[in-house]
Order: structure tokens, then C-alpha cells, then sequence
């Protein structure tokens, strides 16, 4: 079966328990004194990858993104360029200093997927894993 | 259609016009007298990655690597690692202050993938684009 | 006497002698040309801390911060964050190394301050003393 | 109200559960075998900060935060110092690099403090959320 | 003759073959996947030279110009601020660093330049040689 | 009683709930799927830190080590060289910028050793200390 | 009218109150204990900036920049070199480090010059501006 | 006439118009709110300079040279060691690209001093210039 | 039998051909004019590493350290913590490129030792070779 | 038979199409408006290097290789010094960041050199190489 | 007469005093207890320079030179590679900085050597150089 | 009685045993393979000091210089300029990580110097110092 790449936003807002507008940097996981668990950016653009490495805090997914970092939480960049420069290595060391994880969504062939679904689990599932959060998108490895 | 994972060395190696086995380190490639325009490494390990940042030549893949660079020449590296620490981060980048294209296999969806094969596509067309091959192994964007 | 902290936009122009919209990038502080003796950012945003280290310069403020720097005229930024991450210490050292001042709003206890209005006039007080401009806002330390 | 700034040395000792003399270099602390969670240096004057951030262990608080940051425990500082100078700031982010946190008390007026006190809080609360210690210093932001 | 600085946007579009809007980032020269042989920003103002520096991939310009580098094609910045601070300077060691080329407007007095538009053409050539373009914009020098 | 030193490789197997040969590179801890909470290398000799540090993953524990700092576990490396030149500081540096922990077998003389094992298990403590697990190997230090 | 560019030295000279000859390095401006407010090296070949940025005072030139920086005057110069490689670019960092001011001679078009004196007098007047003399050579701008 | 270098440690303070015991941590120079023009440390030992560098603020003499930097005041360090270790030129660096002024005490031949005396003036005249104190302490170099 | 550990101070004095107090900084090896071949710092804690790597000479054996360094001296430091953070290793490596050596007191068991004392005099043979002393402590490695 | 080391400056100026002397700083080759492909520096000394990597543009050698760096043409500089201190290396390390290519001619025996002309032609034919010029100097490499 | 580069292995073998195979890591060099005065690996390839940087002691080679550089001893590396790469440059530098000698083999013609013996003689008489042994290798140069 | 500072060049050269023009790149001491056991620069210009840092091998004093530090013979630099910038500094950090002493001619009081030339002979007795000659300049220091 084909991958069903043509979800809309509000199909995935409708996923959502609470969405927020970017532009609204009034909303709670703006400010620190808000408890979260962590965060994860997917997909995550170089853009964004650009604009969280510098606290480019212009609307709500960096503003939170840098309050994650500031308050030593979890944070998850789901990094989709390719090929990379120079600026764009620079720019995930930086992150990775900061205490991010840099997590391109690239295919783990020994899990042997079948559709594009598969290759989109193991990305998030690997995502989950860092927040430590159980799943069951995929099988763990348990010897060769 | 499910994309076909299990090729065998013999398969791969029965697609190629000349084939070295990696100790091999006598093979033309091992010279930067023997011309050639460029070499991708597909997939492209951590360990490789690391080798080839190092110059660790212990097999023929790293010295045609290093011997590829020294000369000026074309270098792409598919590394397909995930997620990455700044170890990792660090050899990317020496790679890339070195000459060399690190181009991870992130699939694009904006090319409306359908299949894996479509994604392995992706990531073959654009290492193709580094050495100046042509190919139509997915759309050119022409436009929003 | 508790605080006022509900002092309108409208009010602090109202204090102003000359005051421009963020957007006016036509103003005159926007070019060298124009004699201004330093500027002083207060409160400063991480995210205007962050353009200003970057040269960011989408707005009135951060280019008028970049032509004072450009200018070797005194720029004091009152940057407002707290926990710091290693990104905004970067942006803090990067500014300093530009000649730019970093002077958090940190109440000084030694001065016995009893209201907020007194921490508040330490910072300003500590900010005008960076641009050479007298002011009786604290008394000055004569020894213990 | 104003804010009562003459606690003396007795007075807050007569807080802790413990107390030890900055010269007892032999107290548990002093050792990482001895289980503690974390550490706040409140205020931490740059001649802390320096010490702390260079491990010139030379009375008991600097070498106590020297073995929480060797055994990886939390330890956060309250500089208090404004401006900074180019040293100060690579002291920090030394002191960040090694795993700590830098956590100036900067009032924050979005939480519309009335009294010293309550900024005084607010810093506290920051820093006990650091050690994940809950408290009520504040109320958290819901959203603006 | 004085020099012509009034050309509109419109005079300049309608030199174009192609024109897009800043606000595209859907067009062509958006995607890596389509064909171009480098790219000239002619005046590149420090806000751009900033963004493109730092991959803050925000319009048009700056995301052509973060494709063009990763896709290793000629990029070349006619930077025209002075005088310059230390960010600036690094930024353009940043550019120059992935590859980019800074190419400052300063006008040659060996040319023998009589009026403005000679000074343009001699920065227009320049940029024009580091594409291989062919031109005949100014004399080349033959020996003094 | 003198230290017994001569364990044999089978001795030590023999204690071991799981054990791998070091060239079975599909063991379960090759991959970052399977869970584990950390690991120590005891003893760490210099080439295992050197291959750690650059992630030269050429068996089974170097593999896992470099999984572990990729998933941001635990990993603590009992280097046991002396002296030490600079190449072997920097890659104790790199990899505690990765987040890994040296951890030299160094003894403790406050502790009153009177053996060898004491001293062995001194190490072993403070490495078990690192990955939270408790233990009775040496007296906790309860002030001078 | 066209700008003359034929000013022989002599023609510069007879403008001077003083003049030295390059190799007099017995010169007054050869030493830190001669007075001079400033100095502006006009136009600043790479030669000279590569020279001063080392301090390889050969002659009169680059001893009495190197002496305004070891006194903490104010040095500007006005190169003109383009394209730039890094190695220019570090050197103009370097002096910029050190004190001085990079000021390429890049015209301003908003300024609406007509010929290539108006271009010149642009950057003679910047560059006095930066030694705070004051001058008509150019109208400040005074808002858009 | 011999140099007289016997000079008791009252002899200097009957000379001074005020002067501060190295304990006194609360004299007026301690604080960033007393204004002073600047501070000369003469001789400046390397503990001394050691200790600026890093703001180990343990006395007055150190305390008081870390706010004239951190207001951003004129800071003069006659060292007085010889040779130097490569710790020596960091500090010497350190304080260098803090804002101080590194002024080792070394004899001009070129003023052909004739006594020790001769010497010594010449270095406090150096230092004397860098606060822009006039003096006669030698004759300005007026050309060879 | 078991190690002796209970030397007192006066036991090490009483085997010492001569002794100096800490705080007498006056001794002969306070001065680079007084020949010593070297010097070895046993057991050297982070205190004295971190004064000695950044020149804070503030009792004899830190000041004899740095003239040790000053003359290019041999300097053997026997630093003996565990675990060891960021701060450690960039201090132990500032002191390797002064030209120190770092030598941790850590036991090599291919040499058999029996009891502490033998672990002790693996140590300081270690340290004697660095000084080229000749000395019996260990059997010296003739082959496997 | 012997390799004929006695050429004069005359014979070589021979073989040339066109010759410059060194301080004929107007020849066409100082001028990036002068099409060149490249340029060879055969041999290059430490004294050439060290200008070439700081731009000492003092003659015509090292202008014209300035030239060729900063139009982003190939330079190569076959250095002949041996051995090297870390100052030399770090030049090397320059000329090759800014693009250069460092090719010291070191002999290669798997070729089976007879004659010193045989290693003066291998040094000839890999410079040749980096320009892409076709040549017969060598057999090249086709497998062992 | 030509050069006979057909040693086999047994030839050198046969030379040696004492010699170890590769894989002997428990041979008397491997361990810094044994004493010897220095090292030359001659020739050198990438590979070892690579390992050796990097203390990857795979072999006795490796780990002899590893060992002679702790023990800071004279370690000597004709490192035999053309052109050098970035990473090649970086290996020389870091070998550089901890003590050892990157010795290439570059011929010296102002010795007129008349066959390749001669050059070989040249390059190992400057590695003997290194190490204080007196040789007739070559002519000292007495002046031209 | 005075200093006599009015030595002729003739005077100096009729001390030495040989003496050599600056220009004659072709004396002994220019090669390596010639025997000396190191050199002495006194005084040292900043000029000097730049081109020993940077191999500017532009007369014999640089070149000689050069060659000490490549064959890691002794170099001492008698420095002789105040106060030092930040290019001053670096330089004279570069010849330090190269292997040579910074030796500034600053006087010691605590030997109670009486004339100029006491103060002269303090420096000389330090220089020879660093090569192992004995000397009877000054007092050595035998505790205070």
C-alpha cells in the first residue's frame, strides 16, 4: 500500500490533545515555569534547525524550543536536508552542545521495511526512545 | 510493490564493470595516479565515516576515499547513522572542511514518494547530481 | 508602595522625545551617518540579544544596534533570561567581543533596596553609568 | 511591605538542617562518595563563579561544587554580578560546558511581582526547578 | 554623465527573463533538485549576508542561496556595508568557510574608472569572472 | 592476603550472565533499539578510548560504546595509561564532551587500603556509583 | 565632470603638513611616545593590511599603524581589495581584534551620488567620523 | 647615582593620597558604583596577573582591577616576569581581549637612559600615557 | 603485609635533605636562578593542578611549580581524583602544552604487584624516569 | 647517468613563453582581470609559503599566487623543507583552507625510480595533475 | 648507477639488531618501562601518521610510537604522502604538538645530490640528526 | 657610573668570533645539517618577533631562527617592546608552541641592581640560562 503523504493540517491538529498557533508566543510552553517532558521537531527544517541553533526565538515552535533547552529538557530535531553544508553541520553541533539530539530520519534497512509507513516508524519510534517514551513501532534488535 | 531488500553482495557485485575486494589495497584506485572523477560511498557506516575523517587506510574503501580527497576529486558519503552524537557530528564536518559532500538518505516527501524504492531513488539521484551524471531517477521541481 | 508594572506602550512613547515604529527601517538611526552617542536595550529579549549577536537586522532596533556597533559607539544590552544555555552565552560573549556591554537586570543587595522601583533604578542607574550620563538614581558606594 | 535584607549569617543558619565552616574541607560533602542530589550556590559572586569554574578548591563550597559536577550531579549558580566582562562570561560558559547551570536572579515582570520578596522567589522557584524539587514560589504560566 | 540610480523595481524585473517573489519559497531555485549554475546577490545587504551566513532560510533569496552551497554551485555576495565589526567579519569568513565568495563593491582607480556606471561595471565583471561568464564589462590589464 | 590476578578470560565469562566475542558485531548492544541502562570498559586501554573517542567501531565494544553515547546513556571508560601525552587528553576530552565519563582507576588513600582489592574495589564503586547502581564496596565518607 | 585620478604623489604631498618618506622609520610616528590622535591608512592595499595585521614593520607605514595599535589609538583602513580569499578575511579580523577599524571604500547609493568624488568623499568622511572629525563631505541622513 | 630601591612599604603609602588595606574587600573601589578614570598595577606580579585573568577576586588589588574592567575603565598591568611560560601569554592574552593593557616594565635604550631611575620613569610614563595623565617623566621622540 | 599509610608529616620531613614551609615564598626554589634539575608533585590534588595550570602562585609549591615551567624544567604531576570532569582535563592539558606531565598514580597489573606498596613504587619509578633518575622500584618490561 | 642540477636562471628562462622579474609588481599575472588557469610554485621555500599564507604580497610571486587564490583558481606549492616545525604546518594548514594544494615532492618508490630525473618528474607530473594537464612524466598506478 | 630499491623484507630484516613482527604487542618496546633513546618510522605512510595521531595502537608499531611519546621521547615520522589533504595536515600538527618530528623525505639539491642514494642518504642522515647520532651521510654546509 | 649605550655596530662585531651580514642568506648557520646549539635574539624587535612567528625567512637572523626551531634546537627572544597588543601576544604565543622562550628584559629589583648595567647582565645571565652556559652575571637566589 502507498504511503498516505497528503494529510492536512487540520488532519494532524485534529490529532492533537492541544495545538497552539506559531505566532502565539503567549502560550504556556513559552515560559519555563511550564512543566513539560521534552519536545520533538518533525519534521524539522533547516530553517528551523537554523533558527533554534541561534535563539531566533520569532514565533512559538523556537521560542519553545529554546525554553527546552534553557530548562535542560529533552529536545528532538528531526533534520530532513540533504546534502549538507558546512553552516548546516555547524549549526547541529551546536545544538548537540546545547544538549539537543540531532535525529535525521533516515532508513534502517536491517529492520527490513516494506513500505514507507515502516521507514516513518522507525524515525519515530527512534524520536520516542529519547524522551523515553514505550512503543511498539518497531522491533528491537536481539542479536544477528 | 515491496521494496526488494536482499540483494546479495554477489548481486551488487554482479552490476559492477570492475569489482576490488577491499583488502586489495594494490588496485588502481589506491593511486591518485589512476584517474577516476569521483567516488559515493552507499551506505556509508559511522565506521567508515570515521575512517575516512581519520585516514585510518586500513582497507581499499578508505584509501580510495582518502586518495580521492588528497587529490582534489569528488567525495560523497551516504551516511545513514541515527541519531548522531558530536562525535559524529565532528567527522561530518572535517569530511566537509576536507572537500567531501556528507549527503544522509533523508527521503523527501515533497517528491510524493510511494514506494522505498522511490526514497533509495531519491538520495542515488542526488549523490549522482554531486559527481555531474545525469539521470531521471526522480522529478525535477519546477515549481510550487 | 508596590511596583507599577502596567505602564502602557503608549506611556513610555508619551516619555519619549522621538520615537519610531520597529518597522521604519528609514529612520534616521538606522544609518552611521546619523551622531547618536550609544543606545542603551532594555529590556532585551533573548531573541533580540540573539539578532543583534547575528546581525539579524529585520527591525528598527536590531539594525540600529548593528550600525552603533559598526560605529564603535557604546551599545548596553539588559538581557532579561534566566536559566542561561550555552547558546545565549555565546551570543552574550559574541556581542562583548563586538564591544557591546552585557549587563543583566541583577538586584544589588548591598544598596538595601526596599522596593522594586529601587531595583529597577539600580539597573538604569548602572546602564547610564556605561554611557558617561550623570544621574542620582543610587547612591554611589563610599566604602563598608 | 519592604523586603527584610538584614538577615544575619545566624539567622540563616539557624534554617539549615546542616551547616558546615567554609574552612572544613574534611565535611562529607567534601568527598564524592557522600550521596547528595544536587547543589545552589545562592548568591554565587564571581570570585565563586571563578573558583568554582577553574576548581581552585580552596574552601569548602568551591570544593563541594567541584565533586558535583565530577560525580554529574545538578549544580546551579545565582551570579549576581552586572555588567559582565568578556572573563566573566567564559567563566560561564565553562561552568555550562561542565554541566551546570547559570541562573542569574533577573526579576521576570510577567509574573507582575509587588515585592522584592516575590522576585526573590521567583529566582528561588527557578533554581529548585532545576533540582526538580516542587514548590509554590510562583504561579506557573497557562498561557497569556 | 551622472550615474542613473533611479531604476524602480519594475525597470530591474523587466530585465528579467525570470522573476519570483521574495515570499516563493515554492519556486524552482527553492529545491536542490533544480538545475541552476550559481547565483549572484548584487547588493548584498548585511541583513542578508547575515541570514544567508546563518541558513535562516526566511525568503526566497536566502533559501537559493543556502541551496546553491549545499549543492556546492557558485554563490557570490556583493557585500556593500562599511565599516565593518567583528561579526560581520566573521560571518563572511563563515560564507567564504562553505564555500561562498565575498566580493565587496570597492571601486579599482587603476581601471582609470571616469564615471559611476564604470565603477558598477567593474564590480558587475567581477562577479561575472567568478562564474565564467564571458563579458567585456572592463579592460583586462595587460602589464603596467 | 596477596591480590589474586591471574582470572583467566574464562573466569571472568564465567561470571557473566551475557557475554559476546568482540568480532560479533550483531550482537543485541550494536544496536541503539536494544535497552540498556549503561556500560563501563574495565580496564579502558588507550586504543579502546582512542577507538571510542573517534568512533573507529571495529568490534563488538567499541560498537556498543559508541551506540551508548549515541542514545545518551550512561558510558564510563576506566583508563588505566600514565603518563599521559596530550593526544591521550584530548580524546579523554572529546569524549566527555560526548557526554562519556574517565574515570581512572586511581586509589584512594583516605579511604585506608589495606590491600590490593581494596583498592580495586574503590574503582568499582565509584564506576557503579556513575551508572546509579548501588553497593557496599567501600565506606561512604561521613565528614573528617 | 570626471573625477581626476592623476594626483601625482608629489600633488599629495604638497596637500601634507608633514610627510615622511616610507623608509625613515626614525620618523616621530615611529614611536608610542609621540603624540597623534589617530590614523587612517587610505587606501589600504592587502599588502599592507597582510603587514599590519602581523606586525611586520618594514616600513614607516606599518610601524606607525603597529604603534597606534599598541597604544590603544584609533587605526582605519580603507581597503580595497575584491574578491576576498579567507586569508583576508582573517587578517581584517585579526585588526579588528586588536582595536582597529575595517572600512572598505564601498559607495552608498542611497547617499544619490552623481560622480566618483562623491563616491570618494562618501568614505573619507566615514573614516573621519570614526576619529570623531568633524566634516560636511557628505549629508547625514536624516530619516527616509 | 645608585637607584635608590630601598623604599619600605610605608615610604609608598606616605605618598599616596588614599590607601586601602588588601583585606579591605568593602573600600569605595570595590564597587562599580565609585568612579575612578582607571588603575595601574605596578609592579603586577604573575599571582597577580594570574589572578586578574581569572577573577579570583580574593583581595582588594584583584577585586578592584576586575570591576575597572567590567566597567569598562582603563586597566594597566606592569608584569614584571621573565621568561614566559605559555600559561603567562594566555593570562597576558586573556586580559588583553578583556581590555587591559599589558605594559611589561622594559628599558627604551633609544632615550639613553643613564641610571636605574631613568629606567623606571620610563615604564611609568608609558603607563601614565595609557590613562592619558600628562607627564615629563622622558622626552617624546621627536625623530631621529 | 599491609601498607603503611600512617606516615606523618614530620615522618616525610624527617626523610627529606631539605624542607621549606608552604608559605615561604621566599625559599631558594621560589626563584628561576636557583638550579633544580626538576620537580615532582606526589600526590598532586585538583586544588594544586588547578593553581599550578593557571599560575595562581599563592604558596611555595605552586609558585616553585610555575618557575619550574617558566625555566622548561622538568614538572611530573601525580594527580590522583576520579572521576574527572571537563575543567580536569583542559587543566591537565594546558599544563602537557606548558610542558608539564600529567602522571595519575593509576597500578599496572601486568607488572604483578602484590601489595600497595609495590602499586606505590610502580608510581614513583614512573616518576623518577621522567626525570631520568636511575632507580630499582619495578622490574623493568623485557618482552611477553 | 647523473641528474643535471647545474640549469642557470637563464636556461630556464629559456623554456618560458614569457617571463616576469619578481619585482615587476605590473606585470598581467598581479591582476585577477588577467585569465590564468593556475599556478605552479616549483619549488616553494619556507620563506614563499609563510608570504603566501599571510598575503606579504612583496613581489610578483607572491601577488600572483594571492591573485590566484582569491579569483578561486588552483594554486599548488611544492614545499621543499624538511623537517617541519609547528609554524610551518600551520602555514600549510592555511594555504590549504584557503583552497591551495601543498605537494612536497617527495620521491615515490613503487614507481622504481632510476635516476633523480625520474623523482623530479614524479614531483612534475602530480602538479601537472591538479591542473588537469595531460602529461607522459609517469606510468600511472594500474594495479599491483 | 641506479638505485636499488629491491630490499626485500629479509634484507632489512637481516640488518637489524633485534626485530619484532608487527603483531608482537608484548614485545619489550611496547611498554615505557623498557628504555630506549628514541623512534623513526621511516617510511611513514598516511595510515600510520593517521594511527599514530591518534593513538590507535593496532600494532607494535603504533603502539611504540605512542609509548616513545608519552614517555616523551624523540619520535621521527618521514611521512612519504603527495599532496596532503586538510586531514593529512591536521595528523602533522597534532603529531607536531605532542612532541614528535614530521621529517619528510624531500630531496635537498643545494647538496647536488647525483643519485638516489644520495637523496635517501640525505633523509636519513637529517632523521639521525633528530636523534643526536653522528653520521657521515651527508656534507655539512659550511657556507656558500 | 653610567651605562654605556653607545656601542658601535663595529664594537659588537669585534667581540664576536664570526660574524655574518644580515644578507647573506648562504652562511653556515642557515642550513640545518650545520652543528650550533641554539641562538640568542637580543634585543628582539616586534618586527623580529613577527617574522620568527611567521618564517618570513626574508634575511639571515629569520632564516637562522627558522632553522633552530625545525631542528628543535634552543631559541631565546629578548622582546624588547611595551606595552604589547593583541597581534604582539599571539606572536609571541606562536614561537612559544613552536618551542622557543619569550625572555622580556624586564629588571628583577630583589637582586638590588645598582647601575644599567646590572640590569643588563640580569637578562644576559637569564638568556645564557636557557642554553646551559655557565655564567656568573648575577647572584643565584639562596632563600630570602
Amino acid at each position: 500500500m502507498e504511503y498516505e503523504t497528503s494529510f492536512t493540517p487540520e488532519d494532524v491538529e485534529g490529532l492533537a490533545d492541544v495545538s497552539h498557533a506559531p505566532e502565539n508566543l503567549a502560550a504556556p510552553v513559552s515560559s519555563g515555569s511550564f512543566h513539560v517532558e521534552g519536545m520533538i521537531v518533525a519534521p524539522c527544517s533547516i530553517k528551523s534547525l537554523a533558527m533554534i541553533a541561534n535563539s531566533i526565538n520569532d514565533n512559538l515552535l523556537i521560542r519553545a524550543a529554546d525554553v527546552t533547552l534553557k530548562e535542560r529538557r529533552k529536545l528532538v530535531l528531526i533534520v530532513r536536508e540533504t546534502p549538507l553544508h558546512l553552516g548546516h553541520l555547524r549549526h547541529m553541533t551546536s545544538v548537540t552542545e546545547m544538549g539537543g539530539v540531532i535525529l535525521p530520519p533516515v532508513p534502517s534497512f536491517y529492520h527490513k521495511p516494506k513500505t514507507i509507513r515502516d521507514i516513518v516508524d522507525q524515525t519515530l519510534g527512534k524520536a520516542l526512545d529519547q524522551l523515553g517514551i514505550r512503543h511498539q513501532l518497531f522491533d528491537r534488535w536481539a542479536g544477528g
